[in-house]
């Protein structure tokens, strides 16, 4: 076996066998294969795809490329992953209420790169939170309160760290099978019981299309099943940012506000769908039920309850759910106001998502500090009637951004339309995977 | 301008500028891009191919990535090119016919690695015979003499050096355009005026069927072309080694034997086209008149008395010509004999090579050193009717190899027919650039 004749092999659309995916996989973290095979290989397999027996190989050679931690609480874990969008804080909103229904979850998350910081920057915007602690800590918070939210270990997955790396590098991200067995390697080898996957669709989501999204959330269901997991993907809309709110701690508010009861449509449907199919996974009940609980639980307050337990238990001011005043205050804000009559179009959320970035709200690189208080409240949505002067947004810094010019820019994320041509339907579709 | 965006456009099948082209040569000979990102590019441009604007820019810029050389002879200097084949020794042929006509052939030849040498090594079995001299020496020699054959020096092209290796490592060879560069811009750097390729096609050759052979003989011509000069291509049979010698000493023995009009008719045939359209192109008549030319330098003896020149000036033994007992001899040899009656209906290329490189006659790595003796003489070729126990072959070698093995090995070289089914058409298409 050489990677010559397997790079071959590939770029002929001859499908690899288990054999030859784990020995590239243990080569190339081992570093025996060098990074210009690899790259070579991606390349290939971006151009002739994997089979579904290819994908779930290589997809369980990286998750055992390092250590393989279950978090032993006795009871059935359930873990939840979004594709990444703009304004996405539904963790913060399901994991409680998940919580609240008697259901653990277990949560390791990443930091953010991009428009927003991950889970853990934005539950570090609130005072005093600690991510980073020991695992078995993790494991005594979960079978405590039925939730944790930790920061992920150096030794989860090198594989996956080592090939997204090179795949950043050389344009090989958009490969359907590639970014599944990125996304499942991680789960499987954190040992959820059961997975539901948000996978975010449009133009502020990885997947542009929604052929391309069906495509990625049937690969991670069949991959989870496969490896003998309870999966779920939930296709949702990302054709303009989740909810109002888009930074760290205004997202931290705003997921408190949705446990309240008061969130937007679409970020509260978005919630209730991901919590009902997560209970769904744990075996709570038939979808009917599952739904019912998951919205008792926020009427209920539970989940709002459950959310104050983890900030307490882990280190963070829980009067930040009553008084938003605890968490950093923004220096500087900016309104933004309507530059015509007409119904709001669209809203970009790629556009959004930049403009965030350069109020301070996101990295640029791995190593860029995040203003936790960064960010943007938008008043109007897609769909809204407005006049000409109304107020659409507000801008918020801390950073010595230049707000004028960025509010400038930020008049190009609204498109409007003389009549009223956008009904929301913002989850497209649930692919059970069992 | 960006290698990450550079990468994307030619997997999206976008043509790149020349202005990218050349940034990306000079970048990875330079080291800035690094060979993962090119490695990359170039599984890309496998899989999208180039354009042929694209292609000669490549070439152009790997052209002019070291020392640009032009012999000048005060004349039309015309160069030969192979693609490589198994006994392929039409070089030692033809450049003494077409000097002995009164045109130009400085020769900048490399070695091979393989199955025999390269031309380089060949010449080097000539007791005394010198391939490695200073350049004003070698242009001196094509003045005198009107030919010579000198190993290329180090800072010729290094891009198609850097790029050839990594395309070697990377199952990126076999791309048309990318086969193309490689050869061309070698043959602009060298500073022909007129090139004459040889573009082997079937079993023993890099091009395996016609259509590829046409196509890659199309694009070096196109090149050529763009590039400002006159290029002919040759497309010439492969299917079984080319004249009766595989080795070095060996086909050095038989390329004089040409020249004393003694060849296979095969061997004399691509000899004779390959000299007369190298006259051609220099100018000399129209392509009878050349044909015509070569052949009378061929029976008059001054092509032979021109290689006997060669052989002299640059310091080998000259009495070679008429005494073979002067190049080294092999130690051992050993007879092949059909093992069934019939007609031969094929001599595998690529087992002959294989067979001659384990007698020694080839190069498993560039370090490795060459048996001169070593190599194959066949006493029956394709179409010819023989007997169980007729001497099909001798084996030669002067390394302490397994002969015996390597000679049942032999037997499988050669497959059988009851009828003649074979008709030789040596010369199979000849595309002219201009």
């Amino acid at each position: 076996m050489t990677i010559y004749e397997i790079i071959t092999k590939k770029k002929h659309n001859v499908e690899l066998s288990t054999e030859e995916i784990n020995w590239v996989v243990a080569g190339y973290v081992s570093g025996s294969i060098p990074d210009y095979q690899m790259s070579a290989l991606l390349m290939a397999i971006c151009f002739c795809s994997l089979s579904d027996r290819e994908t779930t190989d290589l997809t369980m050679a990286m998750a055992r490329s390092g250590d393989m931690i279950k978090p032993e609480t006795g009871g059935f874990n359930v873990d939840k992953h979004s594709t990444g969008g703009v304004g996405d804080k539904t963790t913060l909103i399901v994991a409680p209420i998940v919580a609240a229904c008697g259901v653990y979850v277990p949560k390791m998350s990443g930091r953010g790169l991009g428009h927003t910081g991950g889970t853990i920057d934005k539950l570090e915007s609130i005072p005093g939170f600690k991510t980073e602690i020991p695992f078995e800590k993790f494991v005594d918070n979960v079978k405590k309160s039925g939730l944790s939210v930790a920061g992920q270990t150096g030794s989860l997955v090198p594989a996956d760290k080592k090939i997204y790396a090179l795949r950043n590098a050389t344009a090989t991200v958009d490969s359907i099978p590639l970014i599944c067995s990125s996304i499942m390697s991680k789960k499987l080898a954190t040992g959820a019981d059961g997975i539901v996957l948000d996978v975010k669709v449009g133009d502020g989501a990885f997947m542009k299309n929604y052929e391309d999204a069906e495509k990625l959330a049937e690969a991670m269901v069949r991959v989870g099943k496969l490896a003998g997991r309870k999966c779920v993907a939930v296709i949702t809309d990302m054709e303009k940012p989740l909810g109002r709110a888009v930074g760290n701690s205004l997202e931290v508010i705003e997921a408190i506000e949705a446990l309240k009861g008061k969130a937007p449509s679409d970020l509260m449907e978005v919630s209730l769908v991901l919590a009902a199919e997560m209970l769904y996974v744990a075996g709570k009940g038939n979808a009917e039920e599952c739904r019912k609980m998951a919205e008792e639980a926020v009427s209920s307050g539970k989940a709002l309850a459950k959310l104050r337990e983890m900030i307490e238990i882990q280190g963070g001011n829980p009067e930040v759910i009553n008084d938003y005043t605890i968490f950093a205050q923004p220096e500087r804000s900016k309104d933004i106001y309507a530059l015509e009559d007409g119904y709001i179009s669209s809203i970009s959320c790629e556009k959004t998502g930049l403009i965030s970035l350069k109020l301070g709200a996101g990295r640029e690189t791995k190593e860029s500090d995040i203003d936790f208080t960064a960010g943007i409240i938008f008043e109007k949505t897609v769909g809204d009637k407005v006049s000409k002067g109304d107020k659409l947004a507000t801008l918020y810094t801390s950073t010595n951004c230049d707000i004028e010019a960025i509010s400038d820019e930020f008049s190009a994320v609204f498109t409007y339309n003389n009549e009223k041509n956008y009904s929301e339907k913002i989850v497209k579709k649930v692919i059970k995977g069992y």
